[in-house]
């Protein structure tokens, strides 16, 4: 999917809001688990309940590798049921890779051909032969990790390294491997001033913002320190949306939180002039 | 598995060999593609020739994912093999993998109760809460990425900040997490000089030494810069060992490639007065 689809979807919805499929079989309501694939049924009624107001779906593949093959059949059957049933809907694939040359081309392959996400989240600290092989599918992305929502992020990504902290020094190095065409940074909602200056640094990137909710970011001061001409941002949700409820109104529920955070979207959007 | 089987099993076997499982299906032999399960045919013959000569074996996750529940299904089968019939076995997932807190919390029972490795590689970009889910797991390992032996780098790994490398940094800062007896890290074997300074730093951890062979590291400068007092070393080999042939004869010859890094660290341990 192209960066112009993208936008085009922003703008028809009202909404840049992302739902992050972070599916947990512990926390999703106890009469799915009779379901012969929980995790999928859970999935699809979030994604029917909450598509007219989402742009995106982000699943971890966390949550599903801790089933092993099991769960990278419910992974597929997501992303297949999106790619079927949604077909304008950009699926990230959140899995923060990143190894040599040869195993990245193989991630690569995994997630884009085999998976058939949009996009993957990538780890930067092996460099450019670790997300070189991201960058050459069409219409496919790379969402390099700068600023993390986590509080881990201050360890190693403040550390000032040639006059510059080092979240800063991969979004200027990053720079040379790939345009705004093929590129999207992690920023994490949780440090909403650092999103002003990174957006004063990229201005025309498109920044994938987690950590509103749960993380305890603030959608409005994102929006204030983020947006740019062309909108630039998708934010995401997870725990706030899928886990409204654990009982029989799950879907329901999520489609109210889902809604709600369109509904504060379509604000921001009017009164930055973007819609 | 603790630090003392580690260095029992490497004394008995006079070997730090880490074979890499990177198996791809486009260069293993092609008469395994009749099988039902090529991948895990071929890991299982390559494993039966090598483990005289091996103490541990590192699959990548990659080389399983990029067949999606079906290659998870090929990982699993190896594990078990590994883990049913040769328990003193090191199994190494080589995953790369790290992210918020309650995600790696799952990447942890992933890989350590599901997948039932004995250690796992982790990023360490997200910092303390992305590491220490992974911690919680007795005789289970974090191999963190310190040095690692690709281009790449160059790019971030060796941006000096607060004084010195970002590399050194991690080696640092991870010691208030985990001690030599939780911890390992990824140096590769492309850097020897500057496995001196850290093996300075740190001369009791073990390090899981990559880039040996195809990536053109070199086993005597590893071992004169790497090596401890309890041999402190996992050298890994990939695609020199699994690849040395790929006739009929493919697990012959893997085991003599095997054979023939086993002569010279047995060589090494003995000069060094380890054996």
């Amino acid at each position: 999917m192209n960066k112009k689809a993208i936008i085009n979807q922003i703008k028809a919805k009202k909404s840049f809001l992302c739902v992050g499929l972070d599916t947990d079989i512990n926390k999703i309501p106890q009469h799915l688990l009779k379901e012969d694939d929980p995790v999928f049924v859970f999935n699809k009624a979030i994604i029917d309940a909450t598509t007219e107001y989402a742009v995106a779906y982000k699943p971890n593949t966390a949550f599903y590798e801790v089933y092993g093959a099991k769960g990278w059949t419910s992974l597929q059957k997501t992303v297949d049921y999106i790619k079927q049933r949604y077909p304008d809907i950009f699926v990230i694939a959140d899995a923060k890779r990143g190894d040599i040359g040869n195993t990245s081309a193989n991630y690569a392959r995994a997630f884009f051909e085999t998976l058939k996400a949009d996009a993957i989240t990538v780890a930067p600290y092996m460099g450019i032969d670790s997300v070189e092989p991201f960058l050459g599918f069409d219409d496919k992305w790379v969402i390099l990790l700068a600023l993390t929502s986590n509080k881990g992020s201050k360890d190693f990504q403040y550390l000032n390294a040639d006059g510059r902290e080092m979240y800063k020094n991969v979004l200027m190095k990053s720079q040379e491997w790939a345009d705004e065409n093929k590129m999207m940074y992690v920023v994490g909602a949780t440090h909403p001033e650092e999103l002003g200056e990174i957006r004063a640094m990229l201005p025309n990137h498109f920044f994938l913002v987690p950590g509103v909710g749960a993380q305890g970011g603030d959608l409005q001061a994102v929006a204030r320190y983020g947006l740019n001409g062309h909108v630039g941002l998708l934010v995401n949700s997870s725990r706030g949306i899928i886990y409204a409820s654990n009982g029989a109104d799950f879907a329901e529920r999520a489609a109210e939180e889902a809604y709600k955070l369109q509904k504060q979207m379509e604000e921001l959007l009017k009164s930055n002039n973007l819609i």
